[in-house]
């Protein structure tokens, strides 16, 4: 196997959202530079939710200028809304991320709507973005899943993401948000996934509450996915998902992937680079299995 | 898939070892009786080597004192020659484990013997055991990496397997001693020892030193292992291995394989009823990925 992997940091967003600490706009933009150096190509840089819900993404308005833009790069920005995608029209941020859950009972408690009403929503702020020449991401939540609900029918994920597809979002993004996927169970899903959508328009986006997002990006990559998000370090989980954990750790992902004997756009070396920062300088808990690993060896060579 | 897994645990004595904390022989036989009472069948209590090597381990001949036998399982401890046998023996210890390296020079690093002299040595106490009517584990360490010679030659580890197993043990443990093993590999090497030696005569031995140990669990499973060695609440390493982080978590282990629809003799909740006993009363540091999982459940529970 020689496969390409796509690999999409969400760590200065799905993994700051639910630290307790808010972080300056200034570490929150070298984060980001960090991230880029080591490679990254996509990197979701805030959310432009309103925050009095998630404090820890205000001002993403001032992150988005203050960071050198590299060429190449596409930077992301989750917005919830038409005056979302404004804020982040107005902050220069040509792509942006919807979202949305699997089931009634998430998306009733994280947005307040039901789901054809999100339905609706998402494609009213899609069909803007794509209108100004923007990218979308769509997210959906819950689908191996929910902490509500418990089993998903993953018939409906796919009918979902094929609404959020024909609106005009560029790709989907598959979010096991409480970790409760299993690896046969997530095997399965994304490999109808990708054959009703294409490898292009699939990602997987895995939290590791249990201790099974490596084995199950393990079996996804298998199963034909080709993009995978992360957060560097294993930061975040989801303040409204009771028992969910940090998100997969880009380094142990890209470790993972690497050792499969794929190709990925982002630097293993350069990754744990950024978690180091954030572990020595900014203070943060960092959750990565590869990081510990990764300084040990530096302090061997120096 | 409907299989049956052994699991094997050695947390009291893998595990321990590499501790700073020495615990007190009381602590160790609670250890071992709560791991029992969890269902494990297989228990490695500790080990005969001499006190001034591995001072975590000196006194096992009273934890075996202590401990209150269960019928039906079976009591293993660590024998490095003739007199720790003896040792064992007298402490009415009736499984016993020997060890050598894959590789020359982890072999001499840590034995300070040649392989050519450690064969010699094992079949000795091997052959010694087994006329005692005592049941033989034969480890081989470093068989997926070595920290002195890099890569591993599986054919020569295969041939030390064969004679060890031809000496009289019962079962091989095929160790990744510092985690250096990556998925298709171990899987590759786990297909040729089962399809050779048969599933009841090998077991896998990962440690988690770069975060790939669950994956390599998992695909070493779908190669045919069915006997699994953990170490609960993720603890151990090897104090003779640069770089060697702990055991493959017993409690990360066994969600693996429950979680890919195996029956497991050991119970998850019972180990992490022993970690977090561990965690919350011994004080050690435990790294499993599920327990702080079992533990949050548990605590929206009461």
């Amino acid at each position: 196997m020689d496969a390409e992997i796509r690999f999409f940091e969400v760590g200065p967003r799905d993994g700051l959202q639910n630290e307790s600490r808010v972080l300056s706009c200034e570490d929150r933009a070298a984060m980001i530079e960090g991230l880029v150096d080591a490679g990254v190509r996509d990197v979701e840089i805030g959310s432009f939710v309103h925050p009095r819900w998630v404090p820890q993404m205000a001002q993403t308005d001032e992150v988005a200028r203050q960071i050198r833009r590299v060429e190449g790069v596409r930077y992301w920005a989750l917005v919830p809304n038409l005056k979302g995608l404004e804020r982040a029209a107005a902050a220069d941020v040509q792509h942006v991320a919807v979202f949305m859950s699997a089931t009634e009972a998430h998306n009733q408690s994280n947005l307040n709507r039901s789901l054809d009403e999100s339905l609706a929503a998402l494609k009213r702020t899609t069909e803007a973005a794509v209108a100004q020449g923007m990218v979308v991401r769509a997210y959906i939540s819950t689908v191996f899943g929910c902490p509500f609900e418990g089993d998903v029918d993953f018939e409906r994920v796919l009918e979902i993401g094929e609404e959020l597809l024909a609106n005009g979002a560029e790709h989907l993004s598959l979010g096991d948000t409480i970790g409760a996927g299993t690896p046969l169970q997530v095997a399965e899903g994304c490999a109808q996934a990708v054959e009703r959508f294409g490898e292009d328009r699939v990602a997987l986006h895995l939290h590791d509450t249990q201790g099974l997002a490596v084995a199950n990006a393990l079996l996804a990559y298998q199963a034909g996915v080709r993009l995978f998000d992360g957060a560097v370090g294993g930061m975040g989980g989801c303040p409204y998902a009771p028992g969910a954990a940090g998100n997969l750790a880009s380094e142990d992902l890209v470790n993972l992937m690497l050792s499969m004997g794929a190709r990925v756009d982002a630097d293993l070396g350069g990754l744990c680079e950024v978690t180091d920062w954030l572990s020595q300088e900014v203070g943060l808990n960092t959750r990565s299995r590869y990081y510990p690993y990764w300084r040990s060896q530096q302090e061997q060579d120096t």
